[in-house]
C-alpha cells in the first residue's frame, strides 16, 4: 500500500506556490509516496475572510488525517523561527502516531538564530542560562528550533535533516526535503 | 472529576518563570482545575545538551498526554507570531480530541502584524492575496495567527481571547488566560 506524505510548510505562502508544491509532489511520487498537501484542494468561497480560514484549517486537518506521515519544511519563515502553522501540523501528527520527518534550509540551530535575534547581547546566568537583555532566555539544546519539535520528531524514531541552501533558493531548494523523503523509503511502511 | 489544563505558553523562558507559572496554575486551582505546565517537573541532567532537550520533549509530551485541555498562550514570541513550541502543542491537543482554548494579548490581529513586518509595503494582487515586497503572501483571514492554530481552535468549539495588555505585562497580563478559564468552566467538562 502506498504511505501517505502530508508535506507541510510555508511553500503556499510563496509567488509561485503551485510549482514549488509541485516540485515537491513529483520528487515524493519518485520515491513511491502519494503526496498530500496543502492547496491541493481548491477552497469553496465564504460569507467572510474568517469562515474562509476555517474552511482551509478543516480541509488541512482532513488531509492531515488522512495522511501516513508528515515531512515538515521547518526552515525559518519571517523571523528566527519555523512557521507556526507547520509547526502545529507537525504536533497534530506527532500526536497521532503518525511517520514524522523534517528538515531545515538553514544550518545554523535555533541557538545561533536566537544570538542573532539578539545581535550576540546575550549573556549566560548562575543558572546556566542565557538570556537576551530582556531577560528572556534561549533554548541551547543543539536543535534546529523549539525542542518540541525537534524532540518530538526524533523522539518517534523520525529524521530531521539540515541543509544550508542559497539565501534564493531558501523555500525552493529539496536537498534537505530529499534527504527526509530517502528515510522514510529506507525505514519502509 | 477534576478537569486538568496543560498551560502552554512562552512564560518558560521568562525571567521568572516560577512566578509566572505559578500565578497561571494558582488562578487555574481557582477556577476548579488541575493545572499542569511544562516547568512542573525537574529534568534529570542529561550526557549532551540534545540529550536533556529530548527529556523535556517526553516530560512536557506525557504531562498533555494526562490532561484534558490546554490553555495555549499564542502572544507573539521574537516575531510576529506564537511561539512555535506553543503552536506545536496545541496542534498535539487538537490532534487528540481534547478541550482546546487560546488566548494573546496584542490585539492587532495576524494581518495587522504581517503587515507591519513589511513595513506597510504589501501589495493585493491580482489573485486577491497579499503580498510582501518578497513576493510571500500574507494570510488575511481575520484571525490572531496562522489560521491553522485559530481554526483548530474554533472549529472544536474552543474560544479564542484576545486582549491588549500593556508592553511590560505582554507575557504576564492574565485577563485573557482568565477568559479562557471562565470559558472551559461555563462549557463543563
Amino acid at each position: 500500500m502506498t504511505i501517505k506524505l502530508y508535506l507541510a510548510g510555508p511553500e503556499v505562502f510563496l509567488p509561485d506556490a503551485r510549482g514549488a508544491l509541485d516540485a515537491k509532489a513529483d520528487m515524493a511520487r519518485a520515491y513511491g509516496f502519494e503526496p498530500i498537501m496543502p492547496g491541493d484542494i481548491a477552497i469553496e468561497p465564504a460569507p467572510t475572510r474568517r469562515e474562509f480560514g476555517l474552511r482551509i484549517s478543516e480541509v488541512d486537518e482532513r488531509m492531515m488525517n488522512s495522511a501516513d506521515g508528515i515531512i515538515a519544511n521547518l526552515t525559518p519563515f519571517r523571523g528566527i523561527s519555523a512557521d507556526v502553522g507547520t509547526a502545529f501540523e507537525l504536533g497534530y501528527m506527532c500526536a497521532q502516531g503518525k511517520i514524522v520527518a523534517a528538515y531545515t534550509n538553514i544550518a545554523d540551530g535555533h541557538f545561533e538564530r536566537s544570538m542573532r535575534f539578539y545581535g550576540g547581547d546575550a549573556v549566560k546566568g548562575d543558572d546556566g542560562r542565557w538570556r537576551g537583555p530582556d531577560g528572556i532566555a534561549l533554548e541551547d539544546v543543539d536543535m534546529i528550533d523549539n525542542l518540541m519539535l525537534q524532540g518530538g520528531v526524533l523522539r518517534r524514531g523520525g529524521h530531521v535533516a539540515v541543509h544550508a541552501a542559497q539565501p534564493d533558493r531558501l523555500y525552493l531548494d529539496l536537498t534537505a526535503f530529499e534527504e527526509c523523503l530517502t528515510f522514510i523509503a529506507a525505514r519502509g511502511a
